[in-house]
């Protein structure tokens, strides 16, 4: 069934796949623009590198650290929002019943139908909190593993990204032949990381790959101008 | 009643909190860092004020457009989610139907009181839709002008947060002078930003600055040592 396969595939591999397109995306993007940036102001491409590579730790370490706290705040967030709902639940169960009713009156179900739910909740309070946990507030349990691994994946696909556009500024002494050779490696880059990140998230891969290519040339052409501007 | 203030308080303000929050946390943060690892490595300010600016300009728009271009294809994964929603419980009603009373076993519910949902969810195909698309999936409705407010927001506050950084290196000429300054301002600034983003967010305020601060601080020195390796 297709439903199902689509279920599985969302759950399996999206996490993993969504912090890799995170990182890699703006890895590829600003490392590129702010080396395609600095080949017009500056007459040496050991700056260009020194300032690429920086930008590579420091925007890695921002995404990545940043990844781990706003996962870790999310499993804080869960437990809080667990607490707050068994409290309610044995404290007020007349108002979470009540809660309950008017969620299921809205998908048009009649009150003879809501009597059997409410008295199925009331004899599960662990399934009723669980339901309002997922129902009323959207929250997942998260996975305690997630916060680390989607830091290291999120800086790695940084890192890996944010080199390729860096690579011909480390082999050429000339600025203008490096910034070709960037953004013939960058583009390249780009239209096949936005393919397969096309296929991964469902979106039309050769859109994908199209709507990537564009955003790094933009921020890359911006920041040229911008760089010109001011040099 | 706590809940309802809460679940309130959590659909009016999130998403534009949300994307300040995105584009500021970086826009501090990177430019930040980028400047004063360029300032153990460079002689002049007005280099890093030039890289500071390109990438300023390239990681609004990476961001930014990024953000617009996620946020349109989260509305066009939602049509088409629908529409194979509708397809399902209009071809086949049986498997939906044993999905959606599997649905209600999990939270202990008996046979007897899931008939009865059952039925009027077959009585009632739209409400029964927007169910699965709720509850199975966890897909909201996108607001259709989201995507544009959105990409607005974070390319704003990411300009808003890099010129902060920057500012010191505007004013001085010698870069270790300016990153005296530019640390000074920017540590305060991300600890006030951590303060309300906490206050914003339901992380601990005071917890929340010194994170913020912790990450921008890590950042920089990070970019600071690779700079200094590399040049």
């Amino acid at each position: 069934m297709p439903q199902t396969l689509h279920v599985e595939r969302h759950f399996t591999s999206s996490e993993f796949v969504r912090d890799v397109v995170i990182g890699m995306a703006d890895g590829l993007t600003v490392p590129f623009a702010l080396a395609a940036g600095l080949s017009g102001a500056v007459q040496l491409t050991s700056i260009i590198v020194t300032a690429g590579l920086a930008e590579v730790a420091a925007g890695s370490i921002a995404m990545g650290l940043g990844g781990y706290l706003a996962a870790r705040s999310d499993a804080e967030h869960y437990v809080s929002e667990k607490k707050r709902e068994w409290h309610e639940v044995e404290m007020m169960p007349g108002e979470e019943l009540a809660e309950v009713a008017d969620l299921f009156r809205e998908y048009g179900l009649s009150d003879d139908a809501i009597a059997p739910i409410l008295s199925a909740f009331e004899a599960n309070p662990k399934g009723w909190v669980d339901f309002m946990m997922k129902y009323e507030l959207g929250l997942e349990e998260p996975d305690p593993k997630r916060a680390l691994n989607s830091a290291a994946t999120i800086a790695g696909a940084y890192i890996v990204g944010g080199l390729i556009p860096l690579a011909p500024y480390m082999l050429w002494k000339n600025p203008s032949q490096a910034l070709v050779g960037s953004v013939a490696v960058t583009l390249t880059a780009l239209l096949i990381f936005g393919y397969v990140k096309g296929r991964f998230t469902g979106t039309k891969p050769v859109r994908s790959a199209l709507q990537t290519t564009l955003i790094g040339g933009l921020a890359a052409s911006a920041a040229f101008l911008i760089a010109k501007m001011f040099s």
